[in-house]
């Protein structure tokens, strides 16, 4: 997939110096990895009868992650004039989004030995940590990116 | 289509004391008026030959806001065991994305008299507005808003 | 949201011949509702400790339902360059998508006297029938609709 | 990719009998991997001045068919109570966009030597061939399939 990935963003008639090319392609192929197994956790929450009164917090933290993580996926696909402060945010809500499911998948994994939450975590850690790397290069400054626009 | 939200919202079997409920049908009918605008916008640039060349930032801001915003509102309309840090990322995410898209086409609608960037600020506004007026209830402390918000 | 549509699709720069335009913004409007209410329902039905264990396809119908109305919704807001193969072919599956999750909500609103099942069953029979009025217009010759729409 | 996915099929706690779980991983890992390449190719005409306006019906082609992929993995990776009336008609979609897609950029990767839509025709090409590689394991019987298919 990274390699792929990769090739794609070789291709693009135009040069983009936001990110370090590979940690770019890392961070898209993760946030792919994790949307999928998010969506393939939450259906097998649903196929635990035993547990599921348990799930529900699991469940919905799936479905907003595997959003979010969808999204971050298609906006770092583009490298056509990007804006910062849009990548910043984006980035932060992705890594909120993959610590809450992380931790809530992790706590199934380890409590209740559910190895698609084991596997979910798993996808979520390495997500957050890719995001987390992208966050370093998007700097702060609004100004910088593109002027006054962060009153929150 | 808010007030079909609001029934939705209504039918719900577990209560919600996060948002008030009109504020939270209002965000979410306004996320996915401006992610249709955006991604209509988009396909209205496309059709500008002879101005094509200076819509490649709004296209791009189109994309990512119609993204975002539609994430934005799957994430809102989902009221079992929420994670406040999740949703006030994704607020601020959605904010950023609904400025730097409302700007861009601001600016076209004002330079270039084009009606489609018109109305998509016009909903780029009022999704912004919506976002931050919900971004006031989510607090800053996520500690905090585990304790108090989730009955699972 | 109709009206809304509308407009940004009568501000569109190239004519488009295909549709009917009101026709076309009330099946745009109506899978994005759709859309919501399946996502909104999917959620509720977490929300009834009860008869969770009865609800687990009416979950799964939602999910499915709430991907294909919202990519439908997003791919019949573009005017550009339309494919009538794929304009056809999503339709249908958006059809079978309404009508799978619509007959499953009836099942729970009828039986189970569930008010959020009943409030997306209908949204569901609105969207199916939106979509099957277009569907009409969207002949099955693929290369003949190739022929006849491409101004590019 | 296609080893992550499959991990996830295995933990699944309810079996599925629908498909042979290895062209299962390969279609969903096929349709992501051709959502990315869409969404970049489209942004990649984007940053092609001088032969933009050949490539309008390649970015709609793009922005339509990496919608439809998005949705068809999604709704793939789900593994409870499927309807296999639902599950035809979008492959069906998702071969169809492929399709159109890959045909479009193979002709601009012939006639005028882009490697982004090379690279994505490749994708579509593929896509479309484990999509129809499914679509012979789902019976046109729509009730045959949801009595012999349904656990719930």
């Amino acid at each position: 997939m990274k390699t792929r990935i990769q090739a794609m963003l070789s291709a693009h008639p135009q040069p983009q110096a936001l990110f370090d090319q590979e940690a770019l392609a890392e961070c898209i192929a993760a946030c792919m990895e994790c949307a999928q197994a998010c969506g393939a956790c939450a259906d097998a929450c649903l196929g635990e009868p035993e547990h599921l009164a348990h799930l529900l917090r699991c469940i919905r933290m799936n479905l907003d992650c595997a959003d979010i993580c969808a999204a971050t996926a298609r906006i770092l696909s583009r490298l056509t004039a990007p804006d910062q402060n849009l990548l910043r945010t984006q980035l932060q809500a992705c890594v909120a989004a993959c610590k809450a499911c992380g931790d809530e998948c992790q706590r199934h994994a380890s409590e209740m030995h559910m190895q698609h939450c084991a596997l979910c975590a798993e996808s979520c850690q390495q997500c957050e940590a890719a995001c987390a790397a992208l966050l370093g290069r998007v700097t702060e400054s609004a100004d910088h990116s593109r002027a006054a626009v962060q009153p929150y």
